[in-house]
């Protein structure tokens, strides 16, 4: 099959990099909003095109993965896409979940494609695992943990106070906070409660540092409800140590069961990540795979990841499947 | 909908307790070889009726779950009923189920009804996540742990064994091959090196208990190949400490992306499990949902929990999955 990628950031060079592992996908085009001319793709040989070509080949690429933004381009170009090709997305905007499907849905429906939004890890893998052990332990309560990894925004929001000139900030799990739920205390926990924030920050020449630190540790929503460590290095230091994008998380279910919830359960799901573009890229291209399938079958109109049956991600066949994996 | 419950052990208790935490679900009744007059419910009131009765109840049961053992029942009972009922079982003879998906297929697509096999946690979740991994990360291996847990099998074998009053065994997964599946070493292992196997025995009185251990440790397949240690212990202590049924384990797919395989990512499944026989009825009543909506779909025929989309496990709405687990 025959796979585009819109936007030629972190997360569509993951794209371009996983279809290498997939045999039975060929990257036909990159579609770029900025000079074509300029962007040079890891791969050789393949096309870049402008995004305003797109509309011209729309027979020419069996699925589109939308590689841009949540947070403005993907409500703007989503559903355009989607009214021309299966889509397959990653929009993180938690919120605006339920609203863009609506959107999405419409698009796709009139299109008599398909469009899967919301793939990834949180939400993606993450969901999966919430959803199916929601159902399998109705009694219970899950926890979703982020980390040991980098946020992007919290990065960004401390390389916006004046002084600095460039940051890093992970988001740790509290390892307190895992053991109280792994030992059935089912506690209500904060944002606070559960993560911790730790930050590099290099400081520009002469900048005061005290005063830095403190307004990084206030910023509220970003900040101020968690304990946050703020640790000043070199350009060389970050550069060095902290210029790559890890990340994870750990999603647990605690449930009972019994005539009287007399026995306990955990269902814990956990993801350990060198390259959080690349691992959700990876996850993006197997759902392409199920978009692809199922618009085959006839299916159109918007799906999340907990509508499509996991064996559509395979390019196993179902009988191979059967006989190795379950 | 209305639940059915052929064989009442372990499996078929903890199918009647589970159905108690989903409103959506009522058991309509119990079915069994025996004198349906010898067995007591856990929960009052729950018609029992002989197996021969099931044939005339094809319109008061939506879902018939089969809670009979693998081995010789299930082969022989599951066409049976997969001819009458939409059916879910936990067949989990992994050799055997291509086999089993065959006969319940054709079986299953004669009378216009699902059956859903192999569901429960290994084959079943654990199933379900080493098809993800395996799709989301082309490159890499998976491996599943089991355990800690008690093996009904080596337990039954030891028991076998002359002089021997009672016993029971513990499969524990061996954390130096986990660490090194963690690590990236790519093992590969042996079912040895992968587990140990702890065996607690009470004796008759004036049994050579030399004798025992070495048979039990020399037994080939069970516990020739396994670090084995055998406890001998009272009939007391055996039913103070040994007398549950917990169980668990593992599935960790470690693999690499980037157009090098520069980056490494593990995925980890795991169960921890205080009731093996609740945990897994409690799999099967959501998959019993699925089989259930899925025929009023008019989807006909055998399936496996790969073949099945997520969502229809829940008895949430797919706009209020949406907006609460997505």
């Amino acid at each position: 099959m025959k796979i585009g990628i819109l936007g030629y950031g972190n997360l569509g060079k993951g794209v371009e990099q996983a279809i290498r592992y997939n045999k039975d996908m060929e990257l036909a085009g990159v579609f770029t909003r900025r000079d074509p001319s300029t962007i040079a793709t890891i791969t050789k040989n393949i096309p870049v095109y402008h995004i305003d070509s797109a509309k011209n080949m729309t027979n020419q690429i069996d699925v589109m993965i939308l590689c841009v933004g949540s947070m403005s381009d993907m409500p703007e170009l989503g559903p355009v896409f989607a009214s021309m090709f299966n889509t397959v997305d990653g929009y993180d905007n938690h919120a605006q979940i339920p609203g863009y499907f609506d959107t999405m849905n419409k698009s796709a429906l009139e299109s008599g494609k398909v469009s899967i939004i919301s793939s990834g890890w949180d939400p993606g893998m993450f969901s999966i695992n919430r959803m199916y052990a929601d159902a399998i332990l109705p009694e219970g309560n899950t926890y979703t943990f982020w980390g040991k990894g980098i946020s992007q925004g919290h990065s960004n929001a401390i390389r916006r106070i004046k002084g600095v000139k460039d940051a890093t900030q992970y988001t740790i799990p509290m390892e307190n906070a895992i053991e109280a739920v792994r030992r059935g205390d089912m506690p209500v926990l904060t944002a606070g409660e559960k993560h911790r924030r730790e930050c590099f920050v290099v400081a520009e020449e002469g900048a005061d540092k005290t005063w830095i630190e403190n307004e990084i540790k206030t910023m509220p929503d970003y900040f101020s409800e968690y304990k946050t460590e703020v640790h000043f290095i070199t350009e060389e230091e970050l550069k060095e140590n902290h210029s790559k994008l890890p990340h994870g998380g750990l999603v647990i279910r605690y449930g009972k069961t019994g005539f009287d919830g007399q026995n306990n359960h955990r269902i814990e799901y956990k993801l350990s990540l060198n390259s959080n573009p690349e691992f959700t890229a990876n996850v993006l291209v197997a759902f392409a795979r199920a978009a692809y399938r199922l618009n085959r079958e006839g299916v159109s109109g918007a799906k999340t990841v907990i509508d499509i049956a996991p064996a559509y991600l395979s390019n196993k066949s179902g009988e191979q499947l059967r006989r190795e994996l379950i």
